[in-house]
């Protein structure tokens, strides 16, 4: 089969690939119904976290269960199912502790962007859904997969609860889906830094009451004038650079929550201004499993809707295209269909 | 009257200085029945964090209130008072969610080894006990105004809860009552990294379980030989250096807790490590403030004893020598009487 490969900065190549096949009992082979190209892609993309030769490209995923091992007992074949960028065993301690991507046995899902995948820990890692869903669904189903998975971690680890005023730091598409689920879990204001009016609407769309244009010390001293001089309850931080950091740290009120969900890029976090900043701080891969059922409910519930970050469909073949327009910003999240 | 000064490194002087007067409305001036040395007035008498030119010092303070401004409802004069090492006005919106160490009206007190203290947002900042106190529980009182208030927030922002695994990194004053507050809050285990023999029994009898005097790679080998290999629930650090902090990340759990109560010195936290430890953090200066009235209860009612911390007691005039004292780690804290 044909999958992606990059091969060096923006040298991404769809070529011949092997096929994957069952290497373990606990392992299962999906035929991908769609996938799509993530924010992080564009670090190595960028050549900003150089890989070490070529590499295969893709870590979130919905399709068909094509195969299972010996040992998979919950998933079957011909079943539906999404499952998260990091496999998880979902019974080692810290799985029972909702911390599935850091599961012992956890592994990096990195092959996505092609047909067929092999996933690792099936059981633990794939949810299945009640019957196939229609096609209208899948793409929602997708951004469970890390999107949307990723922007609700945001949200709950800068502990969003109904009333509070929530800054999201970061219009790309888990930003945006941050906001969404600070919307979902009752943020009574939405706070969103952005300087690019398309993400702005799609933010509004998503439920942001508020948008912020200026950065650095501006973007400071606007966001305290919108909360009272305190700074807001809870934080979302979605970028993942030292600057976004700096800023998603200053604009956090003493005793509020801040999250930071993108794998940080020469970040160094000051200890004094951490400890004078007086807030709660979680951040890490998402634990995209332990949400990944109730968020397939309410997309299938027709609740929440996070399928518009895709706003550059292409066939699979043109996954070099989609990085592309993804690098520039001329796409949100490019989403690729086998 | 004469008072505290560090002039430069190892140079602290019992001196005149002049007495304290009601500067605002909402002033009171405080007759110190007892004050001490905090590990953090090391870091200036090292001159590690180099003050300019002559400063006054001490921030733990109890005792009677001699005088009120006019506008001092709730504290009278007379009564015996413990109050926090910030003021705060116990009133503003972050007050109000329990950070009155962050309090927007915070000022730092710095004059209080000696004779009399003016204490700024009284009301606020004073905690008032019902009777004068008797003479043994005096030095119990003192503790909880910094050290102790300091411990407990170690335990409480690191989520100590009935059955956990609590690391405390440190053996200083502060560590050791976070092991009693660990204790308190029903920490089932409760491992204390230290490899000073006089400390190590006192942190036995303030509850601990365990006593790991590795350091560094060895130190988190051995604490993950004792948590199944998983690290702990909650990690208290009490030093504040990069190493210590360092250490405290990487012995806590994947979805773990972990504070630090020290004001870091050359700390740098660098962002992957950090999202890769799945960690929760929380650190600041303590807001001793919330928990001052229900410590205050458990000395009296003689539930916990914080008092055994204070190994040295000298007059205040022999203030020089329990800075010594604690700098050279002959003594843990030193408790000074006017």
């Amino acid at each position: 089969m044909k999958g992606t490969v990059l091969h060096g900065p923006n040298d991404i190549r769809f070529e011949e690939v092997p096929e994957p096949k069952i290497e373990k009992p606990t392992d299962a082979i999906i035929r991908i119904a769609v996938t799509c190209v993530c924010g992080s892609d564009l670090w190595p993309y960028r050549g900003i976290s150089p890989g070490s030769g070529p590499t295969r490209m893709g870590h979130e995923y919905c399709g068909y269960v094509e195969e299972v091992g010996s040992a998979v007992m919950a998933i079957k074949k011909g079943q539906f199912v999404v499952g998260s960028f990091a496999t998880s065993d979902n019974t080692c301690p810290t799985c029972n502790i909702g911390y599935q991507s850091s599961c012992v046995q956890r592994e990096f899902v990195s092959q996505a962007q092609s047909p067929y995948l092999r996933v690792a820990h099936a059981d633990g890692t794939l949810v299945a859904t009640r019957e196939a869903p229609d096609a209208s669904m899948v793409p929602g189903l997708l951004a469970s997969s890390d999107v949307l998975g990723t922007g609700w971690y945001a949200a709950d680890a800068a502990r969003v609860r109904p009333g509070v005023t929530a800054v999201v730091v970061g219009d790309g598409a888990v930003g945006l889906l941050a906001v969404l689920s600070a919307k979902q879990m009752g943020a009574e204001r939405i706070i969103v830094m952005s300087r690019h009016p398309a993400r702005q609407k799609l933010a509004l769309d998503f439920g942001a009451t508020d948008i912020v244009a200026e950065r650095g010390e501006e973007g400071v001293a606007r966001i305290m004038e919108l909360t009272r001089g305190l700074g807001a309850d809870s934080v979302l931080e979605c970028v993942g650079t030292g600057e976004s950091m700096q800023q998603a740290m200053r604009v956090t009120r003493k005793g509020g929550h801040m999250s930071f969900v993108g794998v940080p890029h020469g970040v160094e976090i000051e200890g004094q201004a951490l400890f004078f900043s007086h807030i709660h701080l979680e951040g890490g891969p998402a634990p995209v499993r332990r949400y990944l059922p109730d968020l397939i409910d309410l997309i299938l519930d027709q609740k929440i809707d996070p399928s518009a970050v895709f706003d550059l469909v292409l066939p699979l073949d043109q996954v070099a295209e989609g990085y592309k327009a993804m690098d520039e910003r001329r796409a949100i999240k490019a989403l690729l269909q086998p």
